[in-house]
């Protein structure tokens, strides 16, 4: 029998079904059972035609019930008592948040992150709705987008890439990601590793080393001075398939790459049949001498992959990157990407566009170096009394400098020790394959998200912090 | 010499940069040639020094020169020659665009663009407009997110869920990714299929087993039928790590899995130590009775991994998707992809979450029900008088039916015929890995672009190109 409350939120078709249903799970009603007929129930319950077809249609619909010719609805075979009572079990072993520190953190010296106040919110809104209207109405807003990302995107980047990295290609090389570590996923599919290795210059980016490790790709690695990867070391045989390296802005070390090494290399994967894997991550944030050219751009025997990312230059949160593919790996990528869609959201393509295009991208990178280099000048002024103690390294780009102490000491002290006064620095043992190469006494400090005027007050904190070793 | 053009766009230190740079890649400067001072470069040029500065930087930064103590800017050795001329040569093979069809198409009925009127557009600007204030508010406008997705969304995502698929989990287990592409990607990284296969629906989506295919997973395949996958052929030993499959809208056949083989494919999983790829891809799109429970929602062996997308009940060009993790493969997932970053955009993932919390997107999906159900019902009536020749099978749900021919004709020449009508209708063949079983008198026909209006005429328009058929 059906029970029907009218005062009820859930609705009259509902309370039929479910009832319904719970009478053949529990096997009250069994298979081959015929059900009321539509029209006896809706008179019983005084309910409209509507609502009992609505009941029954989803009965059918799950495979409950169906309908035989002149019978009617015929319960169907079902196993019995199934049905699901589980409250959501705690089987999920406490998933670790990160460890809170017992400190308030004042300043966050991360590299990955910016004060929002960098970012260019006033355009971004303004550049949203007109490329939503335009979207809307070319009836597009509601389709896929070309899966290398929207020609409008591409042509501009490109012309952009052109001016100031002084990359050369045709947009048909271009490939929009959601970020380095998508395009790194992609080029892994695309480059034949096989037995063969990956050569990563040593320290390096390790959020890289984690893509190629999640592929299976073997890495060797390959050490780096203050004039960059050290090319005498290149590996005489052919058992790399690719390097991955940061020529313009090493990362961590943030040396550059010499034009004399530069032609090496080229010529080293020439030789070896080996790509280069150039990873341009922040060479548009070089606030003293003008961006160095890519190696992309002198590369004429089409080894050099270009990887770029707006994770720097605008936001990490817009999640959106780039590759440039030599022609032979542009057409593997056709291929073995055929059925694949873009990853990446149209209106922000289309944002992105719009503020290249109208030369607005150009004045927010120069904004944007304005800023770094002010916050840099003001570290290494406010450093300056203990610089025989402490060496500040930075090559005058991106948005993070190295501190190295002349003293011995462990990383893991300064941290702490920093922590306790409110400041949160970071160790560079993460960035070295090689964990015993790396410096006890070099710590890595961001400062995209400090504002100007916290770094004396930040610095005094850390002078009081590492006093011992000042 | 140094010639310096005052008239010039290009700066006085570029000038003497690249003056610089041609003498020394030109051999006019030899290695360890010394650079005229940089007084009596600015004195003999009449510019300041931070001009010259400027230029001698860049020249050592780039490595054309190296500073040498009490003697001043040293050439150092640099391949002769190399100045990189090449204008971009044309080594693309031309990438064939989409081959353009001669005739105007008027009528697009496609599976994968939706009308753009369909679009919340009025809200999404709202809600972009209010989160980018939220997120520069609380400094997060320019980090890196959850890598699993914000929790704000995954909260309120998990709250529709429940309520609308009967979902059971927590919001631990949800991961935000850019497209069930890179959610079938990622777990084709946390399964272990070894020499184990992957079995798919035949037919089924041929875009999921690119995917597949691409990630070098051996596939198998198991038909379907009006009831769904035929439960009775699942292979009985356990070279299967893993089952794709679309049971509340088998795609493309509209089948939806009956309940009494939804026990038992789960049943057979647990048994075969398999999982369950559940693509729910449009399951809320269901307009006649109310969306049938996923599977996940009576799997309590969790062996269940729900796949969902917002390319259907938003937009595909938005490019966001989720996948429920069972507990196993959700600490497989934290382990592999640590140190891998979120796919998606921030900004919107809060417009989304700020949709669903204000039940405006629960509104937005009952207006997309009423408009498709319109459009339907509108190609049901303008074909019912040739009902006998042709038949259209849906379930009501989604936004595409297949249309079947009484007589023997072959799908090319039907979408031949249509094109020259000016309507584009689309082949099945796709859809089977195995083409002989392709029926070859059924098409494809999506309704998501056409408006409502319009029908009428796109229909007279296939009737005049398939008279011979009708």
């Amino acid at each position: 029998m059906i029970y029907l409350n009218r005062e009820s939120n859930e609705p009259l078709y509902e309370q039929i079904y479910n009832q319904m249903k719970t009478e053949i799970l529990s096997g009250r009603l069994k298979e081959d059972d015929v059900l009321v007929s539509s029209r006896a129930l809706l008179e019983i319950l005084g309910v409209s035609r509507n609502t009992v077809n609505t009941a029954y249609s989803q009965l059918i619909a799950e495979g409950y019930v169906s309908s035989a010719k002149r019978i009617g609805l015929r319960v169907k075979k079902v196993p019995e008592l199934k049905i699901h009572k589980k409250t959501i079990k705690q089987k999920l072993k406490e998933i670790p948040d990160e460890p809170e520190s017992s400190f308030d953190i004042v300043y966050d010296l991360t590299n990955s992150s910016q004060t929002s106040s960098l970012f260019p919110k006033k355009l971004w809104r303004k550049y949203t709705i007109e490329c939503m209207d335009i979207l809307s109405n070319e009836a597009k807003l509601s389709s896929y987008q070309d899966k290398q990302g929207e020609r409008y995107l591409r042509k501009n980047l490109l012309s952009y890439l052109r001016k100031i990295r002084g990359v050369q290609c045709n947009e048909e090389q271009i490939v929009l990601t959601c970020g380095l570590q998508q395009s790194l996923d992609y080029l892994c599919k695309l480059i034949s590793f096989d037995q063969h290795s990956l050569l990563m210059e040593d320290p390096g980016f390790d959020k890289a080393a984690a893509v190629f490790q999640t592929n299976g790709v073997k890495i060797e690695t390959i050490p780096v001075d203050h004039d960059g990867l050290i090319v005498s070391k290149l590996p005489n045989y052919s058992a790399i398939r690719a390097v991955y390296t940061t020529p313009s802005h090493q990362f961590p070390t943030g040396a550059t790459l010499s034009i004399d090494r530069r032609y090496k290399l080229l010529e080293w994967a020439e030789r070896s049949n080996s790509f280069i894997i150039e990873d341009d991550f922040d060479s548009e944030l070089r606030y003293y001498s003008k961006p160095i050219p890519a190696l992309q751009s002198i590369d004429d025997k089409d080894r050099v992959i270009y990887l770029g990312t707006f994770s720097k230059a605008l936001s990490p949160s817009i999640r959106m990157g780039y590759m440039i593919l030599p022609p032979a790996l542009l057409h593997c990528y056709l291929k073995t990407f055929e059925l694949y869609n873009s990853s990446v959201p149209l209106l922000n393509q289309y944002v992105i566009a719009r503020l290249i295009e109208t030369g607005n991208y150009e004045r927010h990178i120069r904004r944007l170096n304005h800023a770094f280099r002010k916050r840099l000048e003001r570290f290494t002024a406010e450093l300056s009394d203990v610089k025989d103690k402490v060496k500040l390294s930075s090559n005058g780009s991106g948005q993070y400098f190295l501190l190295t102490f002349a003293q011995d000491v462990q990383q893991t002290q300064l941290i702490d020790r920093a922590l306790e006064q409110g400041v949160r620095v970071y160790s560079t043992m993460q960035f070295w394959q090689e964990k015993a190469d790396c410096p006890a006494n070099t710590l890595f400090l961001g400062f995209g998200k400090i504002d100007l005027d916290d770094i004396p007050d930040c610095v005094a904190r850390l002078k009081k912090a590492w006093h011992e070793w000042l």
